[in-house]
């Protein structure tokens, strides 16, 4: 298995210090930053755009920055946060009328793509793009909600997802987002996730690197 | 004349350091922190929602934080940031299908009201609402689109609007936002206003209570 | 001036027993069925539509029935109404693109037709269809939410409209809708209105011919 | 197999004495009162909303009532209709941006949730929600036109559907609407189908009782 | 006054040999190709776009053309018109959430602006743009639906318009669209107008210029 | 197989002689006119719409007219394409909330019917509607967007259609259209397609008639 990559999402950071807050977090031994985008419409929340995603590279974090579009349509958003400084850029297919152009956008644009599946979706929006996408986002929580637990069909949704990437034999990431703890991210991983969005679970402890490396371990030691 | 106020708009401060940016900002004699929300819906753009204006409050932020809701519909998010701390709350005529509604669920939350008027929008939208809005805000450039200039077409509509706000005898201000500067903030007071949003005027000025200062003397030379 | 009508509103009345209701009501002194349609776009509620107007024809109530559009768009269900028996059908300028042709299909159907304003929309969509209209709706209250009492500011409103309509030397009605109650009709007669929606006024009352025939002493006594 | 459930639609009944046909169809032997909500958007066509629902339970009726949402979006009408006495509710997958967290709405309230497909929707939407339904509601006909006959193509889809209900080993309905009538409702309970909504089979018939006995013969003749 | 504009519209002519229609109708004396573009959205008809009009370019049409946008929203056509060789842009103020910003765009590509109006709606949306339009044009007829009539309180909106211009000072068109025919432009002419869209009196004319010569004769006359 | 057909699309015809284009390419030996409609809300252009299709039929066109719609909601120009002389009107699953039904409107306009797969779109949509389609069209390139080439994967899915068709032993075309071209024609055949549209690959080569017999040439080989 490729190794494993923690991200934290910023939704549980201080947004009033929040570069700092990243910093922290990836002094801690983070991989990746989660980036979480609400548009008031394809989610009932409004979050951050890409200003925010800017200040963050202009701060001086350099780590992979993961941009979750929670917005619909997508294709404005793509180019403005390609341009301030996002790695990975993922959104729902059902935001986009035009699935596949969306994605194109996305690496013409320099970053990795991605589709993000809300527990109820079908995987079948994977049939015609497995060459398309750098990673598969399975939501184990309705995005856009609060205070929701990590839903347990997702398990199964994990491995029939794994199965897919594994058959098609490209290199895709399989991340998880919704509820995942240290508690239950061995399970997680057993069922074949290798990236794990973690807000509360890391941001509310009181020290991120050992959540962070409780989190690895338990990965390991079901992975 | 009440006492102008000075509202610094955070669009220009650093993101990743918000709660430090604004508190600079105050200290060097701001009045108001302006908080410009966007949508991607109606305006191409999106920026900043209820939990970084929570988390203003959070850093220990006590000034009136005046929220500008570029957004459609508005009232979902008026009860988000009345919750998340807001003093004002202005709207755009445009975007809400029941704007008294919309001003009454303001006033209930406890924050002020206004209406916000783009460039082109003409004033009758207040004829029958003088008696529930604290505010009146005048757009001098187009919301949601960068690097554009104060439109002078502005100081005609500033006095047309300062006679309706005398004419009905209440306590209202006239706030104006975009492109107001040192050198312009004069003839704008002269005009009738008597708040005053500026972004990089004042956060991409080496000293903020310099510009801050000279927006003052400006304003008590021509107001 | 032309005698005044009393259109109680379906909305207080009991769905379950509908024609029964309607016949009371008129059988008390009513003149006309108001019947209120949301679609929970417009407003923020679904109350019913053309098969229960047209139910009432076949239960054999004769009456006006005066069908208030709280929808979006609107064409559609115009026609819809037209064959269901509709006598007026109003609807808010804001809910159609095309005014002036929504107004003629409603005439066009053989049925009258009127334009109805919420309580901050301006007078001036009236501007160039005064030769079109056969009833002008105030809103005294905001359309799609319960509990409000009569906004004060709308007895100017009224005034302003009947100035219209005296200008324009035609046979139009001005009607008001919400918070109508007898010991508010007087003033609301004396500001101009000649046809008066009354939902719980009546219906919650013990006798509806007493409520309706005090309501007819007040606009009298003031009118 | 559960014993059959016969759901008569409000659809054909006589909106002006809705409590009375209600009343009568229960009387008759109906089991469920099956209550089609129709916005004007989702559907060309306009009904009845919360407020009749609520009228009913007032009027004294105690038998479920199985409301089929056939509005977009669904989450607002869902707390709506709970509030009025729904037994079950539900909804078009293709209506709402988050299907897993309507159903989740929906039992919260304390109702029976379930998923509605149209005729050419496929059964995928169905794939990670089995334990968050309690009824699968096949339209054999397509929602909001009138006139229409029962789609044969149905009775395949009813067998997918039913093999899908008997692999997840619990407890959900499959539920058909459109063009049931005394002379396919054997064919169709074969089918698999334990739910049937009938509307003018039954309300158009002279004899409620006689029409739902020989559907229920028909049924134990075939099922 | 300016000299007149006869602008025949092209929704007359025979689509399948455009180019030729065009060139036919400008050598019988028309000034100016009136291009109407409908998006099935903000008008319940489909037209055409860009592409066609730089057809006409490519074919070698020199005068300029004068496209109506009944189009919603209206900035991205504005680009791809401008780039197709569009002389004229104008859009329906309701059509654009950014008016100011619409009119600016148009400007900046090259060409001349200008707001429509529909028959009912107010003047108003002119109150703060005068030094931004070329044109103003007055739709005599509801913009989309065939078969209808010159709508005569058009006459006085035109007086309207007229002062409103001439109190400008500025160098701005008065456009009408509806229904114009030999018998009635010169009272249109009287009324303000200096620029006539003509459609089927023109096309469906046995003699293009015939018809066009009358047409500036009755201008003459009345003017 | 059934013979192959060669649709020629109109997007790269000549606008301007839009009629005499079509009457060559048909006398070069093409078999069906491609008709591209674009709305500006489903795909991001605007294209032509039902007079020009009308315009054709007068100007003397008899083959068949394969109407794709790139629109939404299509309900409404399924009706008026009939009208203006559609054979085929095929649309997007995703662009209509009722399938069935539109397919239905399609047929009952005496028109064949068909849906259109984006490159991302499943087949999954095909599952309940074998018996209500004449023809599947899988799109190669993004519908909307210029400038594209093949999308390879495609070809997978054509193999994946063409057995859906084969399996329900009915008379359905399986059409394709984007980036197809004189040397790939071939293996686009071979995997199934037995309906090519081509757009630049024909009117841009100096001679319609060569370019189609090379076409067939290449389909004949490998097909």
């Amino acid at each position: 298995m490729t190794p494993p990559l923690i991200a934290p999402s910023i939704l549980s950071a201080d947004f009033a210090r929040l570069g700092e807050e990243v910093d922290n977090v990836l002094a801690a031994g983070a991989d990746v930053v989660h980036f979480d985008v609400m548009d008031n419409h394809y989610v009932p929340n409004l979050t951050v755009g890409p200003m925010v995603c800017k200040a963050l590279r202009n701060y001086g974090i350099t780590a992979p920055i993961d941009v979750h579009l929670m917005v619909s349509p997508v294709d404005r958003l793509i180019g403005d946060f390609a341009e301030a400084g996002a790695s990975y850029i993922t959104f729902h297919p059902e935001a986009s009328d035009h699935v596949d152009r969306s994605l194109q956008l996305i690496r013409d644009a320099g970053c990795k793509a991605g589709l993000v599946f809300n527990p109820a979706t079908p995987l079948h929006h994977l049939d015609y793009v497995m060459d398309k996408v750098d990673v598969v986002l399975l939501m184990s929580v309705n995005p856009g909600f609060g205070g929701q637990s990590f839903i347990p069909a997702t398990l199964d949704k994990l491995r029939q997802a794994r199965q897919r990437i594994d058959a098609s034999g490209r290199d895709i990431r399989l991340e998880i987002d919704g509820g995942v703890k240290v508690d239950n991210i061995g399970e997680i991983a057993a069922a074949g996730a290798d990236m794990f969005v973690a807000g509360s679970a890391i941001f509310n402890a009181p020290d991120y690197a050992q959540v962070i490396e409780q989190m690895r371990q338990e990965i390991a030691a079901h992975g």
